[in-house]
């Protein structure tokens, strides 16, 4: 594997929040939150992670790459379903421990077959019932993309 | 303080993805994330986290409460700033370890000043400039707004 690539390290509050230096803030595991929403929709497509080398295959390849902690590996979203997002903008919230990109999402972000990973909604109000309310179908059948 | 509110235990793979039983998925803080995006314009206005107790207000009251690490406090959005997210919608995901709610920003969701806390865009390409670049004006002084 070659080199892992290099950011430079954060530096102080002011800086990093109203300067112009990439410096994304990696917490203990390595890692930045990063939000994928729908370029066109602004709908939420999911909420990923991505260390160092993730992080910079995103931006050179403007393709999203993360990294699976479940898996433990990095992962080219898309590589298995096919279904691939092209970056349309990154950008990077004030104290850059997070990283929101804006996509063009090919068939469905979620492994469950929905266009977003937020296919349920949480009903909301005092004493609301804990169940959840399905609001999208799937657009893509899992088990014929995910085969083992 | 009163006893912290309890959300069911996550279960098994298949019920936490195709089920109706909202059983949030703290990580090893006792956190979920959680991203607000402006319910008009689909706009992330930021990622942040909340503990159970922050996500049970946030349900009952219909109104963004979040979890402070840097501060270790439960924090409703806008007790300082006035700034408050009324909240329109909440989803969850897949794995039910991500909170996503869209809502009515008052003022700017960042403490910067900015409507959004992502105010500054990555340029992507092999070998982009590592310069930022903003985005966003200040919609609020913050040194007006957060006095000391």
């Amino acid at each position: 594997m070659s080199k892992p690539p290099q950011f430079p390290p954060p530096g102080a509050r002011t800086g990093l929040e109203e300067g112009v230096a990439f410096t994304p803030k990696f917490d203990a595991n390595g890692l930045v939150t990063c939000v994928a929403t729908d370029a066109a929709s602004g709908e939420v497509l999911m909420v990923a992670h991505m260390n160092a080398q993730a992080l910079a295959k995103t931006i050179s390849t403007g393709e999203a790459w993360y990294y699976s902690r479940s898996r433990g590996a990095l992962w080219r979203k898309g590589d298995t379903s096919g279904h691939t997002q092209h970056v349309v903008e990154m950008r990077v919230d004030c104290d850059q421990d997070a990283i929101w990109i804006k996509v063009e999402q090919v068939g469905g972000a979620c492994h469950t077959g929905r266009r977003s990973c937020f296919y349920r909604a949480v009903p909301l109000g005092e004493g609301a019932a804990m169940t959840l309310v399905f609001r999208d179908e799937r657009v893509f059948d899992p088990k014929a993309v995910y085969k083992d």
